[in-house]
């Protein structure tokens, strides 16, 4: 089920408690932004973790230190317009909730990134099947063996989403993914998975398993996940970001992220 | 051992009979083709077969019927520029000349298509390997089980050149060659070569085996090897070709057929 809303609509009603939960397929053709929201003491090193990391963790937009605004990405309101949020203490998640006004802190900087679901709707428009949603599933994740580069506190494992292909369908999806660096860009490798230190793809860390058939390829992209992991292992006293499927929708049209 | 004559110094050697044989490495950054020359009674269809088929078969110039010529590619003489020439007389290997001036009809059509050098320029551009070359072998070619597209008396099995590839370089390498369609552009498929009806890498059909390393997957090109077997099938009573890596030298700059 397809929300028509505008996103400005559906952020109003996010705003109002109206839409609780995943906005995976809402405002369809508009960008939505994983987020993380954390002190300016460490806003400096997360942006340099991003820039060095760039595949699992596209910036896309990063506020004014205490301002909750984002004013690229349309007229929002971070602390209220995301429907689920996840509060982490000394690196452990502590609540979901839908409002962060009672946490916000004149210090909070907030980094939105890009997000698969926008290279998801390109490879859908190209005719290609995207496995998880045809099952009707989250897309599978797995922690791989690839070190992110450091910065400061940050550092972690690259986590990757798994989609499957026939071969000639996966050359197609890193073209289509090639035109979209701001939202994760081509795969980071195809194939055998312990190539990459996944030992069993039924067994996600996140997410859910879904169908290989005969002759299709595990391909694998960066995943928005990655900058999570990190800011679990900064261990922060306080940080805080969306919820799995719990974007922030915003103006952006995914065609405009395109390069070419 | 890289020439460093100009297009048109080198085909004026060739011209002269100072240069026979492979045409591999000299001129670099300027665009080698692949020839096909047969009576304008059968250009139209052929024409259509590389319509048809455009990564095995992209067409980079054709000729006026009875005009040596290729104006767009160079100062040319079809009939004396290219080191070596194959003529198929009723679909058969008869002689291989330095010289077609002797055979030269006034209903030749002469179609210049693109030749995989280029792609392999830019992919070694990028610091890319190129396992054929690093070994000093021909490129291993095979014969797979994909139906091209008929046209008139033209037809036959695709055929495809293999290089190497760890996943991340093969992810990059479809990147490099997707801004190149005129020169076979992206690879048609890479993993199981069995997919594609090759049964054994280590038996190219043409060409030389070349080594595959641990983690490699092997990657697959369309090749210009497809419209030399469709013009055998169609068994025209005279057809000429040029020899295998003794290419058309032309002025053009590989750069010049990047579309992006």
């Amino acid at each position: 089920m397809r929300s028509t809303l505008s996103p400005g609509e559906l952020r109003r009603k996010i705003r109002a408690g109206e839409h609780i939960g995943n906005t995976s397929g809402s405002a369809p053709g508009f960008v939505q932004c994983n987020i993380v929201i954390l002190p300016a003491s460490h806003a400096h090193d997360f942006m340099q973790f991003c820039l060095r990391n760039p595949k699992p963790c596209p910036l896309i937009a990063v506020s004014e230190a205490g301002d909750a605004a984002l004013p690229t990405l349309g007229d929002i309101d971070i602390r209220v317009d995301v429907p689920g949020y996840r509060v982490f203490r000394d690196g452990d998640l502590t609540e979901e909730v839908s409002d962060i006004s009672a946490l916000w802190q004149d210090d909070f900087v907030t980094f939105a990134l890009g997000c698969s679901f926008s290279f998801e709707e390109a490879l859908l428009e190209d005719g290609l099947e995207v496995r998880n949603l045809s099952q009707g599933l989250n897309v599978p994740m797995y922690r791989t063996n690839i070190d992110c580069l450091a910065s400061g506190a940050f550092s972690g494992k690259m986590v990757v989403s798994m989609r499957p292909y026939r071969a000639a369908d996966a050359i197609r999806a890193i073209q289509i993914c090639s035109r979209f660096p701001a939202v994760h860009g081509a795969p980071i490798h195809l194939g055998d998975p312990l190539e990459i230190g996944i030992a069993d793809l039924s067994q996600p860390d996140y997410g859910d398993a879904v169908r290989l058939e005969q002759g299709e390829l595990p391909v694998f992209w960066a995943c928005g996940v990655t900058p999570q992991v990190a800011l679990q292992q900064a261990r922060l006293p306080l940080a805080i970001t969306h919820s799995p499927g719990c974007m922030l929708v915003t103006d952006m049209r995914n065609s405009q992220l395109a390069v070419l």
